[in-house]
Order: structure tokens, then C-alpha cells, then sequence
């Protein structure tokens, strides 16, 4: 199986007569076999001839440049390719035809409440207080979970979800206890407290990260199956978004709440809502940083890897669902 | 209107703050106004940086490539910005239907054959001799074109194409009258005399130009309905160029040609086959891009147009058929 190369040094891409290599800044020459090249992903200050274009086009290999933010900028497609149009006509068969659509936007939900249910028994086990609460949650939620296969609309699994989600929701207090954090309620655009604004600006990076992911793949973003009413977004990094917010964004806010990492300080009152400080957002994603290269052990593949990675695991696995390949199984964290 | 830019020298494309320049092998600077750029065709060997190539990418401009011996090499294709996710389940859903499909692939077809015969018409009335030749070919293509709307796959529809497109271009000889470019038989990759060259280059620069106008459309260059038999490049742009091809490229030849503006002397014999110079593809282009902003009467808007805004126009016809609002029809030229 070819390989898809991933280039964070800046440097030069070249070649050598029928070879390719890349030779970085400090003029450290690292040889890449061409013929085992699916495509390059580019994340450094890398320059390129026409030359070298040339010849990844003869090679069939696409380049995708990625900007100094990390987010997608755009692809060298050589004249032919391999461009995914199979992979995009999969994606839309299964959202035209209702089961289909309805069997995923199902794993996507069940990968979800599941995910929520795994937080609320960590944090559980290490309670000083309200495991009674929390236990009643957890059998509102199990019974939520067991009603989701008869579920005959994505409207009915939405609104499944959104029970589940509201118990969820309605623990952070027993879990958090502290004063500064009320949950109080749900509050978006703009969000109405601290922990509102935490959950807020939490969830649009798990968004982001997906989406960076999708883009490594040859998913197309704008197709999703639970989030595709409308049409103003990028709806399949939301879907997918959905198994690792529990994991990703909230246990992160629960850590940097209980460590006091954050507190009121963090937060800038607007004219209408809460927002968090630049100094806030710069602490939570330099921890969320740490943790999306951290590494957890995988089940299947019996390694560990870092959170990043298993994202984008999670995608390969969606891309093969819908290739027809193995049916989906949401990832489930194991602590 | 923005301009596409050519560029032969060899240098390097470079950005400075919010603008953009050439710096040729020499060292000279050629400031190139951002604003005013539609597309950039690439045939020196020129370098480009990632720092580049992110502001084309904000500034939504495709780069053509074409290698050393002027064949298309790849397309530098700038992340969509044009978010519509349901453009592209619906071009998906045409695709997938059979019948669908078969309508969108026979209009094209249709539309092809319908602006070859309007090319022979023109050059019928002015031609010095052979009337009969053409008003012979003219019975048999319209006779093909009768039955494209008993054709049952898309491989008869080709192959009706093909019938036409076989006595259209024996007809060239006809038309063009110069012993330096006989017609012969179509040869490609490599073409084996110079017509063969000019129609060869002439539409690899018609299928980018429909490219980089696809890419300001909510259209997906990767699905096509005509040439959609792999996935191994971009088709939709091959689809729309059938309509363009005999106005923009074939009468352009005819020209160059008649008004001996391209000789033999523009042509390079290679080991294998006949190509443009360097000095040709000047002319070519040059020609090309004149046209290209030329405008033309539009029969349904009631006002002139250019060319460019021509090929705009009809992926807007196309994608108002996939969303049910309108009947696609291709465009027909007048004269």
C-alpha cells in the first residue's frame, strides 16, 4: 500500500533524475522513495519547482498544502489522479437514500451518548459527592440509549440525543462544584456564563480538528448525515465531532476548572454574553494541545496513539462504511 | 473583468505583503496586480513558495501548469470556498440515476455537435471551394444528431460524438488549405503533425480555462457526466469545454493559420511527434486571450458578454439543471 507523507520542516521538495527528496532548511537531505508515494501532505515553509510538479505529476501524486495555521489552503492536482469522486458519490448515496442516512446519523448518536455515559462514570468513581445523582442520570441515559434503534427519523434520534445531552448537561455542577462555573443552562451565540462560553469555544476547536482531519482523507466535509439540514456548513466534521466532544472538550474543561488553570479572570463580559479572554483561550488550547498528542491505548490496533490520530482513525473507518468495507463501530474510550 | 495571466519566463512567483510579483532568472521584477487576477497558466519554470501559494489560495486564483513541452501538467486548485453541499448531492444524484445521467451526457453531446455544424456553416459561406464537401458532411452530422435521442448508453452517445467529430475534422483540410498543416488523422500524445499540435494544445487550454471557471461555481469539477468513466481527473470541465471547443479553439486555428500569423516555423519536431514552440504558444494564447475578453451578442440576456463570461453562464445553466430550477440547453453561437 502506497504511503501519504506529511512534511512539518520547512525546506524544499525536489528531484533527482527518477528520486525525490526533501532537503530542509539546514540542507539535510532526506530521500523519499517516489514509487511507494500515494500523496504529500505539507505543513512546513516547503518551496517547489515546476520541475519537481512535473514529476509528481507524472507520478500521479497530489500535493495538499495546509497553511501556517494548520488549516487546508488548497491541492496540487496533477492531470490525473486519484480524486475521490468514488468516495464523494458513496458519501451522497448514502445521505439520498433514507435508511442509509438514518443507520449512520444512528452510529453517530449512539457513539455519542456512549462517549457522554464513559465521562459521567470516571467522574463517578472519583465524586466527593452526588454519585446518587449521577447514577440516576446514567440509567435516564441507558434508557435513552436503548430506545435509539427504534428511532425512524433523524429528527426522533436528534431529540433522543438532546434528552441525553440535557441530563449531561445538568451534571456539570455535581462534577465541577464550583461557584464561579454555574452551568445554569445551555447558552450559545452568544453564551450567557462562564462555563457556557468554555463549552462554546471547546466545541468549535473539536469542530476544526475534525475538519482538519477530513481534509487528510478523502472525505468531502460537506456532506454529513445527522447535522445536514442545512447547507451553510461543513456538516460531516460536526457529526463525527460528536464521539470526541465528551472526551476532548469537556473532561479538558472539567480539569482546567478543578486545577484552577482557569478561573473568572479568563472571561471578558460583552455586551451581550461571556467570552473567554485571549489569555483564557491560549491556556485551554495549549492544554488541549497537549492532549490531542497524547496517547491512548487502541483497542484494535492493540497501540497506543495520540487523540489526533484517533480522529483521524474514526474517519477511515467512516470512509469504509460507506465503501461498503466494514460496517461502522463508534469509537468508545475505555476510561 | 479579471485577466488570466501567461507566464514563459523562468523565476519565481513571490508575494510581497498584499501583493504580487515575478522575478524572472535575471533578477527583473514584474509587479503583477492581484485584484485583476483570474487564473495564472504557468509554462516557463518558475518556483513557487507555500507562503505563495497560501495567498493564492486566499485570494481564490487557480495555477495552471504545463510542462516543458507545453502539455497540461496539473492545476494548483484553491480550497472551495464556494460552501454548497447541496450542489453537490444533487450533482452526485445525477450521476448515480442512470437516465439522469444519460440526459445530461446526450445535451452535451448535443451541444457539441450542434457547434461544430454552426463552424462549418460559417466557413460553407466563405469558403473558395469544396461547398460540397462540407454541405455533404453537414447532411451525415445532422443525421447523427437526429439520433442522439435514441441513444441508450453513454458509450453509443460517445461514439455517435465520435462519428461526427471524424467527418468534422476531415474537413479541415478543406477549410484551412495550407500544405503546412495538413489534417491527416486526429493523433495525440503525442500529436504527429502540427494541426494536430494546435488542436491538441488548444484544448488542454480550453479545459483549464472551463476549470478555474468551475472553480468560482458551487460545481465540483470531479463529477462529470460525459467523461466520468474513472475518476482519475477532473471531468465536469472536459463535459462543458465539448460546447466550447469549436468556437474557442478550431475557429482560432483556422485563423492563426489563414492569416499566417502560425507557421511552420512555430512548431518544434520532437522524438516522438510535432509540438508548438515556445514562440508559438505565445501567439496562441496571446490570440486566445484576446478572444477570450471579446464579447459576444447573448441571445437570451439581450446584451454582449465576453467568452470568459460565456463558459461562466453555462456552468450556471448546468447547475440549475442538477437543482430542478431549469432545463439545461447548451449554448449555441450564433455565427
Amino acid at each position: 500500500m502506497k504511503k501519504t507523507i506529511y512534511i512539518f520542516q520547512s525546506g524544499e521538495l525536489k528531484r533527482k533524475d527518477h528520486s525525490l527528496y526533501f532537503e530542509n532548511s539546514e540542507g539535510r537531505r532526506k530521500h523519499i522513495p517516489v514509487e511507494d508515494v500515494n500523496d504529500i501532505y505539507i505543513f512546513g515553509e516547503v518551496d517547489v519547482s515546476k520541475r519537481f510538479l512535473d514529476f509528481m505529476s507524472q507520478k500521479q501524486i497530489c500535493l495538499h498544502y495546509f497553511n501556517y495555521y494548520g488549516y487546508y489552503s488548497g491541492t496540487f492536482y496533477p492531470r490525473e489522479h486519484l480524486n475521490a469522486g468514488h468516495v464523494i458519490l458513496k458519501q451522497a448515496e448514502h445521505y439520498i437514500n433514507d435508511d442509509h442516512r438514518l443507520r449512520l446519523a444512528r452510529l453517530f448518536i449512539e457513539g455519542s451518548i456512549a462517549q457522554m455515559i464513559q465521562v459521567l462514570k470516571y467522574y463517578k468513581s472519583r465524586a466527593k459527592s452526588g454519585q446518587e445523582k449521577i447514577e440516576q442520570t446514567l440509567e435516564i441515559m441507558k434508557n435513552e440509549q436503548s430506545k435509539l434503534p427504534h428511532a425512524e427519523s433523524i429528527e426522533e434520534l436528534m431529540s433522543q440525543e438532546g434528552h441525553s445531552r440535557e441530563r449531561y448537561y445538568a451534571l456539570f455542577d455535581v462534577i465541577i462544584q464550583n461557584k464561579e462555573f454555574p452551568f445554569e443552562k445551555r447558552s450559545k451565540r452568544p453564551p450567557l456564563n462562564r462555563l457556557n462560553a468554555l463549552i462554546s469555544f471547546g466545541n468549535s476547536i473539536c469542530y476544526t480538528t475534525v475538519l482538519s482531519e477530513i481534509y487528510k482523507t478523502y472525505l468531502d466535509p460537506r456532506i454529513g448525515y445527522l447535522h445536514a439540514t442545512n447547507f451553510r456548513r461543513f456538516s460531516l466534521n460536526l457529526d463525527v465531532a460528536e464521539i470526541f466532544k465528551p472526551i476532548m472538550v469537556d473532561r479538558l474543561i472539567f480539569y482546567l476548572i478543578n486545577k484552577k488553570m482557569l478561573t473568572k479572570k479568563h472571561f471578558d463580559g460583552h455586551t451581550d454574553g461571556i467570552l473567554l479572554s485571549e489569555e483564557g483561550r491560549r491556556i485551554f488550547v495549549g492544554e488541549l494541545d497537549k492532549r490531542m498528542s497524547q496517547t491512548v491505548k487502541h483497542r484494535h490496533l492493540g497501540k497506543s496513539v495520540s487523540y489526533r490520530r484517533l480522529i483521524r482513525l474514526e474517519l477511515y473507518k467512516v470512509q469504509k462504511h460507506l465503501l461498503g468495507e466494514k460496517k461502522y463501530e463508534p469509537y468508545r474510550t475505555l476510561w
